[in-house]
């Protein structure tokens, strides 16, 4: 069985498991305030290339929204996202369990514009019942969205700006941002999202690392405090070092970009060959996640030797599917997969 | 200035303050405990006729709201409404801040269907990555709901047949169930809510009491140690009494429903007068909101005299206003605003 | 049965019975921004004397701990109070369910003091775990406290300079706050609070209104938003003209702080004979509770006239019990009680 | 500089890592529904040996904690816990966060009795404003304790059965289990806990994992979707078979058990020789953590060469220290440690 369900599926990159066999037996201090953990972020820094920014390992994409929204908000204060995005829709109300509404906006492609968040800000105080109203202070993005699709730097600006006009915070969620700044169709870079965003996170989880996602705060009122905010929503792992460890090694020598590149490749690779074959797409994605629709008699064909993830019945003949690329992705396999599917679409 | 904004915009009914003041140095027990409130609580009991229930006195609508729903979930559980649900737009997000997410069914008349329910909870399970996503475990409903409308009794028992299927608490806000149940098209009894729901409350704010909302409680899971969580919301009046005797003034002679009669006449009485000059309405609403559609011309020509809550702009020249009436609605008001408005059509 | 149990035992002040009713007509718009609201607002800042002040108006002592505690502080940061404190053990977790621990300080006497309040910060910032424990952010007192006993206007003083010096917000609880004021032995006053707090609040539910309580906010972040909070809260009254007329009426004349004055006069002639008569007291306290210490025999042959409460059994036959006075007290009835416990005494 | 401030200054047990190296390209999915998490609880459920048992991997301990007590309270209910309790003092109010009160408990050696638990139980309930107060729900353990001392089989016989008689659920921490069950002192098994408990885990994160707690669930009541709240509150880790992989290690040919051997025999013999050396310890603990209280010139004297956690004053001359063995202390070093102390001391 040949898996492209998701991007987190294999363990880690092996440069990882080496270093951390490697510095197994050093004694650290707990909680990242190790020299790995230290060392990583100046690499981060070093690339985000923004002044007085503060960064701090987490273990997972969850655990990360809930406690940056966390470490943001006051009670009366909700989250702006879209509506298919991972907290509204994937995370088992984790920050309404912190107390916070996530107020929804629509999209066909899993972004969101800076007009829509302008709409939803002034109408807000528009209605004379504003104060019976959960009160927008921060946007939420994910770049990629969930369905693979990127903010380009003008939008990315377009955002920022009115979040700066609007007094919003602005968090973009980087589960698989290396995927997304690697494709070849995006036009941001790490030091945009330091001068634009006020807080953001590289995805480990999903990029080469065992777990792990590193938060970049840049507005001070995030920062302050920050570390009791992790500690109280358990996001301070005990070994913080095997978070910094592994950020180290993605960072040293460009890893974590060519680690994305890979599954970049494959990826567009794959969109181009099932375009050739004549298969549609439910969405147009410029990174690892590819959403075709086939037909259910092919999809029956495959599903012994290969796994994808269920996304959409399109109509009773055809469904779409998201197939995954990863950093550890094999291209014998995408090319397996694909000669097997141009026969079965064949037949 | 006469208004029509709301109906909580007197004091209370005669009754009540006379009551109020002939009870004043009477030496009580605190918090609920009080033999008005027992006695409230016995006429509340007497017409719900349903077994095993207990009645509890909280003092407003948004505050037993989340006192019910915090009573009800467990903190990955959801609660299910109506996307102009209350609880949704117009409580500062109370519900989340107790931790939980209110996940919305999309409405055209303020109302909910048993099947949207239904296909809301089944997709639920469905999902591979149900346990990613929060639990359904309760219906919210309104009746009347925001727009005025009403359930039928086959609604309401589909959707009470629903939930019990589905292990579903169903929790009805009458925040203005007076004016729904003595509406002439209401097919419903306070005996079949006491049947047919979880947990409802009997709205005294808006319904001739100073402010006040019985809670009744027929499932005994909510029940359980309902006081503690009254308690901890701030929801326990330490003057219980004045909640006790004014339901027990309201449950008197019929006066609850007497009045809540005399403010649906007066708002029937509007609507078929601005049928009859032409007027068109925004919603059908058979209680005492009114919700006609009217010239922005019109409007400015009698909002010296009156006034209303805006609803929604229609278009460029007209308006969807709120006309509430209440128990405290006098029918020569009433009267002159029709004449104004006719004068104020016709030119 | 004559009830020394409480100070929320009966209705309201007469004056301000009259009041609802004569203004029960009016129509006005609800959630506190009606022309009574404003007015008794401008009467209390006129006696507080301190600019840039906000007030608002709550119903109940709880649900204004939590609403003012939940404006104040972010999730990681605590509130200290005294281990006695109304906040940590009668409100039902109240604090914590709104996110946030209760840090106590011992006490013998229900107040806390600016030594023990530098110690408990101090040693915060001391621990090199510091981020793995709650920060402490605000102060809680209660002035008179849960055992009637009153800050001086130098040991208020110390605290409020240490508060300012940490960066910590002070709140003090007024829920009894007129018997306190008026007490012969306070040399604080109103003024005084508005200069040395953040947040105080004077209570009306114990001293003469049906419920209310007025919350006076002198630190800007405190003000910010608060509002919202209060409707989150369910602390928002749809008719919130109700807690305007009677603070009106109470701020009118001087009656608030003379219907103080009649409870601990009243208080105080208790005090006076208790101790002419040998009887002792559990604590010293100069305001409108008394903690009397009786033989068990005495407060058996009493016990079919007159009630209190319960405080503490202080050995096989002694209990500590508490006596109120309030604004309703009856001259006659206290000296009934004393001329009964005197020959109760005597057999 | 050699360590012994804490279990978890180093990697993980050698066996772990290759493990997780030679599982590293297995395509997996995720969540913790994969075949090694399967394996894992198999083998835990083995030694456990009870029926109807669920077994959940977490990261770490807070997080543990935090998502146990959340999925077993109602929002009223509180946990009784030692004063000393991890998740009182040093996990930033993660229970409080959650909505819950840690209610304290007295303690000299880091454990309280069923006697107080039984009176915390019985006199809030005796008091008549019970319902004003947070219902006690929850007893939370750890053993060891927070200063390495041990519940003797008969101790928590004796909880479990006051537990049972007074329907709370009995919760132990075990964060640092392995260093318990295995000490020479000890009568416990993991088959006592699985039967006298409702909820316990046994650690990984300090006893040779990189990090994980396996969650042991033997009430149905908080079995009941507790996955929907490990998902929540961030517990769930993407890459869960990490968690499965390494308790099939440690729970293979006794590997667990075996380590935890090790850093006792350690501490015992750092025990044994300190005594003998005429030290003193602030507390007696059976198990891998040691509290010698040691003089201020010997702890200078030897703080460049070796490290442990501060414990506590004694007075102006002698500090007591925690020294921490772990599965990773290496003899040589404590044999090191103990030469040059008892050096220092004779000078």
């Amino acid at each position: 069985m040949i898996r492209f369900n998701s991007d987190y599926g294999e363990g880690a990159a092996p440069q990882i498991l080496e270093r951390l066999a490697a510095t197994n037996l050093e004694q650290s201090p707990g909680y990242g305030e190790d020299a790995h953990c230290q060392e990583a972020a100046r690499r981060i820094l070093d690339q985000v290339k923004a002044p007085g920014v503060q960064v701090h390992f987490l273990v997972g994409g969850t655990q990360t929204n809930l406690t940056v929204i966390a470490a943001a908000l006051r009670p009366h204060q909700c989250v702006l996202a879209a509506q298919t995005a991972h907290i509204n829709v994937h995370e088992t109300g984790a920050i309404e369990a912190c107390g916070h509404k996530v107020v929804t906006l629509p999209t066909r492609d899993g972004k969101i514009t800076a007009q829509d968040i302008r709409e939803a800000v002034e109408s807000h105080y528009r209605d004379p019942s504003w104060e019976h109203i959960t009160q927008p202070k921060m946007v939420y993005l994910s770049c990629p969205t969930e369905v693979g699709t990127l903010y380009s730097l003008s939008e990315l600006e377009a955002i920022s700006a009115l979040c700066r006009e609007k007094k919003l915070y602005l968090f973009l969620d980087g589960a698989r941002l290396g995927y997304g700044l690697t494709a070849p169709a995006c036009d941001l870079t790490l030091p945009d999202l330091g001068r634009l965003c006020d807080a953001f996170y590289i995805g480990g989880t999903k990029q080469g690392a065992l777990f792990g996602e590193a938060v970049v705060l840049t507005h001070p009122a995030l920062q302050e405090d920050f570390r009791y905010l992790m500690k109280q929503k358990g996001a301070m792992l005990a070994k913080g070092r095997l978070l910094g460890i592994q950020f180290e090694v993605l960072f040293e020598d460009d890893l974590y970009w060519e680690l994305a590149r890979h599954a970049n490749r494959l990826a567009l690779h794959l969109r181009e060959r099932l375009t050739a074959l004549g298969v549609s797409f439910f969405i147009d994605s410029p990174t690892n996640q590819q959403f075709p629709i086939l037909p259910n008699r092919v999809l029956d064909a495959l599903k012994d030797r290969y796994s994808w993830s269920f996304w959409e019945a399109v109509d009773g003949e055809r469904t779409a599917v998201r197939l995954c690329t990863s950093w550890a992705t094999r291209e014998e396999d995408v090319d397996a997969f694909l000669q097997d599917l141009e026969e079965a679409l064949a037949r």
